[in-house]
């Protein structure tokens, strides 16, 4: 398995990936090759710097890259070479067999709509996260922001996707599905999860167990997916960084709360386009880089990719 | 001043109303009058098993109320003297000054629609909660759950409505006014957002500085009003009560995160129908009653209902 990252994205680029590159290998079986991919000079000078050695690694240059305030669509037309795009490129192509990075996320998802491509018979792809338990597995939600505004349908087949994802990835058998709603019953909600209510209601392609209100999150695994529009689960995982802050700030972190720590994650896959495409925070540490680089391994060694696009095919 | 309150509303009733009632008398100036709602006998009963004097309250008897799981619009026709409905009754003949429950919300809510009506010029009312910050004063945020489905329209008057709260009853001198976003930058959001960011950014009737994202929530008081739909409101809300949750059975509350705590928050002002209306969470103990009757004299001596009417009716 090859694993393609962006060295040139995050805020704490380069250094960050090389670091997090290095732990990567360490804890990756022996035939898991990391495909770096930015500039030659300036990654191993600094891994120099570093005192890092990085000669194992492939080391792919591209002239340019996307720094984190660009304007997206602007540099995939003006650097076409970038650090995201090149990679992206390779992984299209088969080169890497999945690709990561904690730099420009519009960047990364541009590259994921047009070099990538979503899965035909799919509406829209999904970016998702994983929701942390006290008690039990993590839960996935989806989508976190790529779809400010969907459709009923196309939150069903973000139910699809996420039942995927937790019996793939996450390895749960038959997961469970909810709608994110602020009401258990049916007819709570607004037009949207009203509608979405109903299909999801006579699903045959995965497990509905109903509406879930926001107030049983982080407790106990109450379900295994949780379904909502880009809007409400950004707005769900940008409160828990806010919970998490405070908490750091109070001092008060112990073993159970660092469940919060973004570093403990790996990062955002995006869901329904033909590659495996894992999206990680700015802010990304080393060890959040090693976390973002070993959850594209679990992705691309899944295979869901491959069942995502046999799934969505097959109805078109 | 007098401020009716539904002793038979939330889960703990009577005995959590009976108690918070005699908390609250103790607090509040010798002028403020407390008049109850509610079975006479089951009241005087409960009061005088509990050894709490009652006697110095006026008691208004109600043959029926609503239970807590009950249809709200089937109570509403079938059980017009209920307490709740009795309770806005009086309020809407000016014979109390503010009415509040911890009971049936949708009764609540179908009762400020029906008997207290809403404010001419006004689209929709809405329900507002305070979120509180480690530094700095606590925010408005609307609406919390009564419209799920918020126009552009809608939402800009959920400005100026969460403008003058906060400047009459939070007592704030120019409040600022964002709009909860998932992005910082005008163009960020979903269709509904992004209009009303543009609505808003015209605006001479608040100070409207911009979008704001959850994760800066809690922390420092970056807003004073912050505007959301129903949906996502009651979202940001839920969430707020899991992670309390979470605190609490880890243990580590302490003086800070007692700041999420229910109980200490009185209660949900219903902003935009012609009297004063505050509604209680369903499981308010005797501490969050008071805490209700308290805000609710706040609210009636802000004399906020009198400006909102004012605003509003102009515009009609």
């Amino acid at each position: 398995m090859r694993i393609g990252i962006d060295m040139m994205g995050g805020d704490y680029a380069p250094e960050a990936a090389i670091e997090g590159s290095v732990l990567a290998r360490e804890a990756l079986p022996p035939d898991t090759e990391i495909v770096l991919f930015g500039s030659k000079d300036l990654i191993t000078g600094k891994a120099r710097e570093m005192n890092l050695d990085i000669s194992g690694f492939e080391l792919i240059h591209t002239p340019t890259w996307v720094e984190m305030g660009e304007h997206p669509l602007k540099s995939f037309s003006r650097k076409p070479d970038a650090s995201i795009f090149l990679g992206q490129k390779h992984l299209r192509r088969g080169e890497v067999d999945g690709f990561c990075s904690a730099g420009n996320t519009g960047a990364m998802l541009i590259g994921a709509m047009q070099i990538i491509t979503p899965v035909s018979g799919l509406i829209r792809p999904a970016i998702s996260a994983l929701i942390p338990n006290m008690e039990g597995p993590d839960s996935v939600i989806l989508d976190v922001g790529l779809n400010p505004d969907a459709r009923p349908d196309v939150l069903y087949q973000y139910g699809m996707l996420g039942s995927m994802y937790a019996r793939l990835v996450n390895q749960i058998n038959t997961p469970r599905v909810s709608l994110l709603n602020i009401g258990e019953e049916e007819e709570k909600g607004n037009l949207v999860t009203r509608s979405t209510y109903q299909m999801m209601a006579d699903s045959d392609d995965f497990n509905f167990i109903g509406n879930m209100e926001a107030n049983s999150l982080f407790v106990s695994a109450e379900t295994d997916v949780l379904v909502c529009d880009g809007f409400v689960g950004n707005i769900v995982l940008k409160e828990a960084e806010a919970f998490y802050r405070l908490i750091s700030s109070k001092k008060v972190c112990n073993g159970y709360f660092e469940m919060f720590n973004f570093e403990n994650f790996g990062g955002t896959p995006v869901l329904g386009v033909n590659a495996p495409l894992v999206i990680g925070h700015g802010i990304s540490n080393s060890k959040a880089i090693k976390n973002m680089i070993i959850q594209t391994g679990e992705v691309v060694g899944s295979g869901l990719t491959a069942h995502i696009k046999e799934t969505f095919n097959k109805q078109v």
